[in-house]
């Protein structure tokens, strides 16, 4: 295969693999959390930074250990083999205020590319054991279950998450944030991956964000999209590896449509 | 016992009372949690109402078969003998909208006051089975194991939890609010009275909230100061149920005050 072409259908031992890189990551996350921190800063040792960095190390040796031509990228310790024929990209703790604060909302956000473009994706809660799961080829499961997003497609409907009001309110795109936010049936904040799972779920409707790496956003497409959703940077654009990190996810493409223009103004 | 003398003691029966209220609204909250939802408002019978009136409606029945003189004030069915020995404080779901986005953090919040003060509270999250549980006389539990709020006593180290900035930012008190904000290691939204149960477990330090009705606040109060925390309105009085609804919680007394400090200017 060449990384010109899409991939149809994510090999069942990706998925399989993906898997066990979540129950990997599931004990470790929970032995850290909830424990005392002294500091919150991630320059330190503290039990997020334990945490985040004995899951990617974990995981990374389960994956060099499988598929030792696969390349990774991963949050705490860079990159190989970018050029490889899959590349697994990897958040050990998506959402390290949620879990400094003791709230069960972080994730672990695996991906597979092929070409740049994720064609597997996990987002798991390692303390409520919610694991999402979306390939090519398979349609996303919650805990095993398939699952579709929500009809709605009209914007007035819509439940939006965005993590922080502050990286809109304080930049050039406010007045585009609260078209939306007015728009909308109701805005929440704070809630990490777990939106973007929520989305997948059928449970909100609406997810709009700035400012992710590749490991915060490669997973989310393929779970929400293999869920009936819709998932591009702010162009329109499908995403990549290399999206810029400007992220909006919907139920289904008409209402991701209805946001994008609303929120462009 | 009149009631202007302070229980010391909340007996034994009050609690285990407490207990099965709980125990009773879990399964019903479980069974509309993440139900698909029409209409978000709280006049059509959507799933988050059927689940709010079921559930009060049966710790109700339960609270008049076990003290038939107590008194009972709930969220969905109004108030009955208010001069009764002791007054049963329901809120069979607090967040509803994290309820209605399929958010695991809502909660069921159950109080007993005497003479107006509340000296039993229980915080219960349903779907992921946490109970925190204060009472006078009695260290608070969490899931039966004894929890202590956090020592720290400077605003610079505290994570501050608050429902919605636009409450504090579209009226007078917006500049104390944003100095608390920009005083504080790390600020988060939409976490309804999980935030509070979090506070009691030392896993963050301060909430600011206003326009709370007794049935939001008054499970709250023996929840954190019975570990180790403190709990008072805007003026640094005491939480009653005759209180104004601005409440101020925090991992401890000095907290408190510094953060009144600056959020008061």
């Amino acid at each position: 295969m060449t990384v010109t072409q899409k991939m149809e259908t994510c090999p069942e031992e990706w998925i399989a693999l993906a898997h066990r890189l979540a129950d990997i990551a599931r004990p470790i996350a929970k032995q850290f959390f909830r424990t005392p921190l002294d500091i919150i800063s991630k320059a330190d040792d503290s039990p997020v930074t334990i945490a985040d960095r004995s899951i990617e190390a974990a995981m990374r040796a389960e994956i060099e250990k499988t598929f030792p031509d696969h390349g990774i990228l991963g949050e705490e310790y860079g990159s190989v083999r970018l050029d490889g024929p899959a590349v697994w990209v990897l958040d050990p703790i998506d959402g390290t205020k949620a879990f400094i604060s003791g709230m069960p909302l972080f994730g672990t956000l695996i991906a597979c590319c092929v070409g740049g473009i994720p064609v597997l994706g996990i987002i798991d809660q390692p303390i409520q054991e919610e694991r999402w799961v979306g390939a090519n080829g398979h349609a996303t499961t919650y805990n095993g279950t398939p699952v579709h997003t929500s009809q709605k497609t009209a914007l007035a409907e819509a439940i939006f998450y965005t993590t922080d009001a502050d990286f809109f309110l304080n930049g050039p795109d406010k007045a585009g944030f609260l078209n939306v936010k007015n728009s909308v049936a109701l805005t929440r904040f704070s809630a990490d991956c777990y939106a973007y799972a929520l989305i997948a779920s059928g449970s909100i409707d609406l997810v709009i964000e700035m400012g992710l790496q590749p490991y915060d956003y490669c997973a989310l497409a393929p779970v929400i999209n293999g869920a009936g959703g819709s998932v591009t940077d702010w162009d329109g654009n499908p995403i990549s590896i290399h999206s810029d990190g400007r992220v909006i996810a919907a139920a289904n493409a008409e209402l991701r449509e209805a946001a994008l223009q609303a929120f462009l103004l």
